[in-house]
């Protein structure tokens, strides 16, 4: 959304909130692709040093004289640390956008799902004028990629991240129709114990970097030991695709 | 996915479901604009003789030359008359393919969320190499509209769709974080209803035609009397997008 500049500062730049996707570069919007095209400034976090995910499916299209402005999150379970590097990443952002450039933050899947965006958005909205452009979410690219429907009519669709306890991932799957469940990685093992004694592992499948070239979608019964975690399951009990 | 040619007719043609996301052309992906602009063949339905979203949001991609297979789905609550409407259109797409043409179905948002590509995916995914390209889904451009952030680290999102009872949409939004209603259109007053007797009106908003030129955001408590079909209301009680 495009916020009325009303107490913005409105000679300042504004901050682009842009979806890029699942992965594949194909899979970004005509407009993400031009916001990058023409960018002055991009901004992107990475974890605790490692490459940004974001910045490599946008790889292709980022101009060659763009200023960077890297926000390294680092690892850890309290909020300190990363509180800290959105602090200084939204600090940057805004000393360039008050400079008069627009700020291009580039966002892995949907800015606005489950996505770090949010934070500089906390932070910034309201001293900037800001747009998210909404972008195709590892969701859909996973039911596409697996070929299952999510919903239909009148189905209900409930997302779950995997780092939930298993007795409230228990309970939610339980009463829902079409299931998904975000950031499996390290919880693969517990998720894999909810399912089963659930008696629903046929139903469920198994998606792992949905979109790239080493992509792999599998029933979760045949799911390898270790996911990553660009990883996904669905479970769809419930759909009925036939009319 | 692209299915294995596994028992298929490799000699035919390939079928796309091809998402174009919430109705801003700018929001259809890179890949999706390439199919559409090289299509031969496309596909679309049209509810009750009106005219083809989806086709409107594609429609400066369209080559002028390209043949059309319209699917007219009737308005019923029965199923009958929508299967064959979905039967006849399967049937006219397997002959193009059978032709040895890709055929290039249309599809609002994405095509395996609530959408009405999945009957023909039902219909025709055994006997074809079938391609689902995912799009940008209204959910998450309705919520970038409102600039309102669905759901960040372990929050849950539930998805709804507005004709469900009363009874049911009261239980599933009670025990629910973010929640996104879609089909409210003549649902509204009902959901309204509910939501106001749950005390969360005022952290509901109202999204119709998200990202087209009409676009409407506003308070729930500040909505229109009548919405149209494309129109969801969106809560997100438990977001807290500050890390
Ligand atoms: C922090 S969330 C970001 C979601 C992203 N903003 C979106 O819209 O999809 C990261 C989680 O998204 C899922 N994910 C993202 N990309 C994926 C892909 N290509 N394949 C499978 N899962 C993916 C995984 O569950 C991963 O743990
Ligand atoms: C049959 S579903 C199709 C959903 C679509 N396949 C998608 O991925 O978003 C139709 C519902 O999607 C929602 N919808 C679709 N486009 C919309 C838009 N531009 N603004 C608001 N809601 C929209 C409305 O709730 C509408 O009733």
């Amino acid at each position: 959304m495009t916020s009325t500049p009303k107490g913005k500062e409105v000679q300042a730049g504004k901050l682009y909130g842009v979806g890029l996707g699942p992965g594949d570069p194909d899979l970004i919007t005509r407009k993400a692709a031009r916001l990058i095209e023409t960018a002055k400034v991009i901004a992107y976090p990475t974890l605790a040093g490692s490459d940004s995910f974001a910045r490599a499916i946008a790889v292709d299209l980022i101009p060659a004289d763009v200023r960077e402005i890297v926000m390294d999150v680092p690892m850890s379970v309290e909020r300190g640390p990363a509180q800290s590097a959105y602090d200084a990443g939204a600090a940057a952002i805004a000393a360039a956008l008050e400079n008069g450039d627009d700020v291009v933050c580039l966002c892995e899947g949907d800015p606005f799902f489950y996505g770090s965006f949010m934070y500089l958005h906390a932070r910034l909205s309201e001293r900037f004028v800001c747009e998210v452009v909404p972008g195709v979410t590892s969701v859909t690219a996973c039911a596409a990629r697996a070929a299952m429907p999510l919903a239909a009519r009148n189905e209900r669709v409930t997302i779950l991240p995997g780092p939930l306890p298993e007795e409230e991932l228990r309970s939610r799957i339980e009463g829902a129709e079409s299931v998904v469940i975000m950031k499996v990685g390290r919880h693969l093992e517990k998720i894999r114990q909810v399912i089963d004694a659930l008696g629903l592992t046929h139903d469920a499948t198994y998606v792992e970097r949905a979109t790239l070239p080493d992509e792999i979608v599998l029933p979760l019964s045949e799911a390898p030991e270790t996911a990553p975690y660009f990883s996904m399951i669905l479970l769809t009990k419930g759909a009925d695709p036939w009319l």
